[in-house]
C-alpha cells in the first residue's frame, strides 16, 4: 500500500518547523528531494513585488519559551512548534500574568489543543497553549525569552517539470508552510511527492506537468508572478492538493469557473468512487485555489480533498496529527483519486467511430453470433460506446452519459482502435 | 413616509372621470403638472391612424342618470362615475324596466360593487350599478337622460424626458385612463409621478428615463407609433407601472422575451423584498405590456406590482378605493421596491479586478491582521466579492452569486474603487 | 376506422415467410404494392459491399421438419415457420436425441411459445420449439430434415418517393424481415402502407417522403449506404416504424441527438395522445435508428411506437400475433399517431405578426366588443398566440409554449393567415 510509505514520508517532515520562509521550509524540501531528484528548489529574495504583495521577510527561530513565577518553562517551541505565534517577533522580557495573557492563544472550546495562528503581516509576540495550560497559569511574573529575528532572507519554493508528449501542462500544487500539523498540511506535499515519483517513472504522459511545493497564498502569488504567462498559455488542467490525508470524507471543492475539465474529472472520479463525497462551493474555498483561479488569472484547478480543511474538529490545532486524523489508508485514498484523475484527464480523448452506420463485430469476433431473446451487457456497452463516438464527445463526457466509471472503458478504448474501428479525433 | 404623499395625491385625482380620452385626463395631467412642471402634455386628433388602429373620438359626459317610476334620480354620473357605461353614447327617452334591464351591468357575486364596464369601440348606452340597486328596481317606465358626446377632438397624454449620462433610456409607463378606482388605477400614475420628482431632483442619472402617462392600450399603441424608432434604439430596461398600491401582495409579470434586464432585476428585488412574491406568466399578462413587448417590439418591459390587476376582489370595481384596498403603507411599498429596482439597474454594471491574484487587503487597512479560526463575515464578502469581479458578470449576476441584495454590496463597490482595487469595465 | 383495413393486410401478410433475405420478402412487397402501385422493389446482389458489412447470401426454405422416434412429425416448417432457426443451413441426418438438443431452442419461461431465433452470420442448423413440446421429446434417434438454400442471390426492399412542395425530405422506415408475428412485426410495414397510401391520395404535401420497406439492420446498412448523401441534405425529419400495432401503451425512443424536431414533434404528439406514455432512452434502442442515428450518419429518426419491442412477454415469440397482441384498434392508434406527428411536421412553420402592437380585432370581429370582468379563452389563445408570432418560434414551440396540442392552432393560423394578421416567414 503506497499510503505507507506517504506516512512514512509525513513522519519525517513532521517536526520541521515549516511557515512561510525559513529553514523548515528547506529542510522539508530537501526530504522530499531525495525522493523526486529532480525537483528544483528556487528562491525569491525579501521584499520582492509580487503583483500586490512584497514577499515577508524571513523568519528564525532560535528558543522561545516562558518560565513561570514558580521556574517551570512553559509553552516551548523546542517541544511542539506550534505554541510559538507563527511570524512571532523577538522578545525578551519579564510580565505580569495580565499582561502576558494579552500575548496568549488558546481554544477554550478544544481545551486540550494548541492552536495553530499566525500574525505574517503584523508585527506581534506571543504564545498558542491548550485551555487546560492556560487555566493553570498562576499569578506573578513570567520571564518571556523569544529568541527569533525577521530578517531579509528569502522565500523557497520547490519546482518538478515533467515533459509530456504535449507541451500542455496539468498543474498540481500543494503547501509547505504549515508547521507540525497533519492533514493541513503533511498530507498535500507527501501525497504529491509520490504521485510525482510515479510521474517521472512512468513512460512518457499525455501532457507535460507542472508540481509544485510552495507556501500558501504568498507563495502562489510569487510563483503566478513569475510565471503566470506560460501557466495561462500552457496549463489545461489541475489541482490544488490540500487534506488529503485523513480517512473520514471525500471532498471536491470547484474551480472559480466551475465547469472546467478538472471539474468534470474531480466529479466524476469522486463520484465513482464514493458517491456520498461532499461538495462544496467556490465560497467555501480557503486554498491556493483563491490565486489559481482568480480575475485574470482564471487557471481551470480545483481541489479533490478528504476531509476539507476548517471541516473537521483538529483542524489548525496540535490535534491535527499523524496517529488519530492522517492515517495510512488516508493517504492511500487521497493518492489514488489523484491519481485517478490524472489517468483520466490523459485518457480523455474524443473518438471517432470510422466505419459508417453500426460494424459487422461478428466477423471481428467481438459479437455473438446467435441472436437471442438474452441481452448481453458487455456486447451493449460496447455498441452504446460506439454509437457515441462522434469526434465531439470527450471520453468522460461518453462515460457519464453511458453512467459508467470512465476507467471501465480503457479497455474497451484500446480493443476497438486495435479494430480500427474508432480513432482519437 | 412617501406614501402618505402619495395617496393624498391620489385622493386629489379621485374624482376626475377619467377615460382613454377627454377633459379627465387633461385634468389629471394637470394636477400631476403641479408636482412635475416639466411634464410635457401631448395631444393627437382623432382618427389619427396609430398602427392597426385609430385614435378614437373624444368622450365628453355633461350628465346621465335615470329616473324611476317614482321619480327617484339613480344611477347618477355626478355621485359615482362608474355607473356610465364607459364611452357611453348620448340617449334621451322612457323604457320599461324589461328594455332598460338590457342595458344594464351588475356584478351579482359581489351585489354591492359597481362594476366599471366600458364599450370603447362598439357604441352602446348602458348603466352600471350594484345588483342591490338592480334587485330594487320596480317595474314602471324610466326614463333615461344620457347627455354625453363623441367627437373628433384629440387623445392626449403626459412624457417627461429625462437626460442622464447615457443617452439609453430607462422606460416608465402607467395609466391615466381609469376612472374613480384606486389600486387599477391611481396607483400608478400617483406612485410614478413621485418616482420622477425623485428622478428629477437628483443629480444626473447613469440612464436617462422616459416616463409616460397614457390611456391604456390605445394611449401605448399611439405612443408607441410615435416613438418607437428611438424606444427600441434606446430603452435598455423598463416598467410598467400598474397596481402598486395596495399593502396585501408582490408580484411579478415578466417581459414577453423573459430574460431581459428589467426581468433579473425585477426578480431579483422582489426576491429580497419578499421572498414570497408572487410570479405571474407571461399568460397573465393584461397591461400595456402586451404593446411593449409584442412581436417587432420588443421592449425590455417587466411588471412589478403589489396585488396584480384581476387578482383581488376589488378589482374593476367601485369597491377599489382609497380606505379599503389601497393605503399609505401600500403606496410606500409600490414606490420603493420601483425605486430599488431602478436604482439597481443604474448600478448594475460591470466591475474587473484591478490586481492580479487577491490583493494584499492588510496594508490598505481592509483585513484583520491575525489570521485565526474565527471566520469573518464582512471580510468574506468582501473577498468573495473580489473573487467574483472578472469584467463579465454584472453586479446583479454577482449578488445572485453570492445570495445576498445588490444593495448590500453598493457600499462595498465604493470603497473598492476607492482603494483602486477594482473598476468599472 | 382505417385499423380494421390495416388488420385486414397484416393478416395476408401472416403466413409469408419473411427474413432479411428470400421470396417471403418478395411477396410481401408484392402484396403491399397492391395498395400502394408505385412502390419500387430494388434488389441488391449478395455480396455486395455495403460500409462495413456484406449483403448475405439469400435464403430459402423448401421444406424442414424433424421425424421423431414414433414417427411423428415435429417443429413443422410448413406449420409456423418460427419452428426454423432463421438462416438455418441444410442438413440431413439421424441424430440421438442428446445431440438433436444442442440444435433445439426453447423458452423455459414461457413454456408455450415458439421463440424466433435466427442465425443469419454463423452458419447453423436448428429448430425452435415450446418447452412443451421440448419436454414431451422421448429418447431415439431422430431423423432432420432441412431442406433450405443459402446462394448468392440478392436483397429486396420496397422504396416509395413522394414528391412534395419541397425537396426537403420525411422519412418513413419499417421492415419486412421478420416471419409471422404481429407486433414486431407486422405492425410497422401495414401501419405505413396506409400512411404512404394517405399521403400519396392527399393535395401535394409541404414536404417530399422517403418511405422504405426494408429487411431491419443489413437493409437500413445497405438502403444507406446508396443513399445516404442524398438522406444527409434532404432528409429534417423522420420515424423508424415498428411495433405499432398493440393497444396497451404508447411510446417513444428518441434520436441520438434527442432535440430533433423528429424528437420535439414525437414528444408532443405523444403527451397530446396519452400523457402517460412512456419515455426510452438512446441505450433502449433496437431498430434501425441504430443505423439512422449512427455517427457521420446522423440522422433525425426519431421511434414512435405502441408497445416497444422486448418490452412485452410476447416479444420475438409465436405468441405475438394478431389476434391476443395486435389489434384493430392498436393499429389504429399507431396510424393515427404517426400520422399526426407527420401532420405537426408539415404544419410546423415559424409564423410572425405582420402589424405592430395587437391588432384591432374588434373591426374584424375577431373579438367581443363589450369589455368585461368575464374572460374568454377563446380571444385569450388568439392573443397569446399572435404574441407569440415573432418570426422566430415554430407552431410547435409556440403549442408547447401556450400548453396545447398543435392541432388546436392549425384552424386559428388558418384564420390568421385569412386577416392577414400573420405570415409564414
Amino acid at each position: 500500500m503506497i499510503g505507507a510509505k506517504i506516512h512514512n514520508l509525513a513522519l519525517k517532515l513532521w517536526p520541521m518547523n515549516r511557515s512561510i520562509t525559513g529553514e523548515g521550509v528547506r529542510e522539508t524540501l530537501a526530504e522530499i528531494s531525495k525522493i523526486l531528484p529532480t525537483l528544483k528548489v528556487h528562491s525569491v529574495p525579501s521584499q520582492t513585488k509580487v503583483f500586490d504583495w512584497d514577499v515577508p521577510k524571513e523568519w528564525v527561530v532560535r528558543e522561545a519559551y516562558i518560565i513561570s513565577p514558580n521556574g517551570e518553562k512553559i509553552c516551548d517551541f523546542s517541544i511542539n512548534n506550534l505554541h510559538l505565534l507563527g511570524y512571532c517577533i523577538p522578545f525578551q522580557g519579564d510580565v505580569s500574568l495580565d499582561v502576558l495573557k494579552e500575548h496568549l492563544y488558546t481554544l477554550p472550546d478544544q481545551p486540550n489543543a494548541i492552536p495553530y495562528i499566525t500574525s505574517y503581516y503584523k508585527e506581534r509576540w506571543g504564545f498558542c497553549l491548550t485551555q487546560q495550560q492556560f487555566d493553570a497559569l498562576e499569578e506573578g511574573i513570567y520571564h518571556v525569552h523569544i529568541d527569533t529575528q525577521l530578517f531579509d532572507g528569502e522565500l523557497n519554493f520547490g519546482e518538478l517539470i515533467i515533459k509530456g508528449k504535449s507541451e500542455k501542462e496539468i498543474f498540481l500544487s500543494t503547501y509547505i508552510c504549515h508547521p507540525s500539523m497533519a492533514n493541513n498540511e503533511l498530507s498535500g506535499p507527501t501525497v504529491v511527492t509520490f504521485l510525482a515519483k510515479w510521474l517521472t517513472e512512468r513512460d512518457i504522459p499525455e501532457y507535460s506537468y507542472r508540481i509544485v511545493f510552495i507556501p500558501e497564498t504568498i507563495g502562489s502569488i510569487t510563483y503566478l508572478s513569475i510565471n503566470h504567462d506560460v501557466m495561462k498559455k500552457r496549463i489545461v488542467a489541475g489541482f490544488n492538493v490540500s487534506c488529503v490525508g485523513d480517512d473520514r470524507a471525500y471532498s471536491y471543492l470547484p474551480s472559480r469557473a466551475g465547469d472546467t475539465i478538472s471539474d468534470v474529472i474531480a466529479k466524476h472520479v469522486l463520484r465513482w468512487t464514493d458517491p456520498n463525497f461532499k461538495s462544496y462551493t467556490w465560497f467555501d474555498r480557503g486554498s491556493d485555489e483563491r490565486q489559481y483561479c482568480a480575475p485574470g488569472i482564471d487557471l481551470p484547478i480545483a481541489s479533490i480533498m478528504r476531509t476539507k480543511y476548517g471541516e473537521y474538529p483538529e483542524y489548525h490545532t496540535s490535534l491535527d496529527n499523524l496517529e488519530n486524523v492522517v492515517t495510512q489508508q488516508g493517504l492511500d485514498g487521497g493518492y489514488w483519486i489523484i491519481r485517478r484523475a490524472l489517468e483520466a484527464i490523459e485518457q480523455n480523448k474524443k473518438y471517432k467511430a470510422i466505419v459508417y452506420c453500426e460494424p459487422q463485430m461478428g466477423k471481428r469476433g467481438l459479437y455473438p453470433t446467435l441472436s437471442t431473446k438474452i441481452s448481453n451487457e458487455q456486447v451493449r456497452l460496447m455498441m452504446d460506446f460506439i454509437s457515441l463516438c462522434d469526434g465531439g464527445s470527450s471520453l468522460v463526457e461518453i462515460a457519464n452519459r453511458l453512467n459508467v466509471p470512465i476507467w471501465d472503458l480503457y479497455e474497451l478504448v484500446g480493443i476497438l482502435k486495435s479494430h480500427n474501428l474508432i480513432s482519437a479525433s
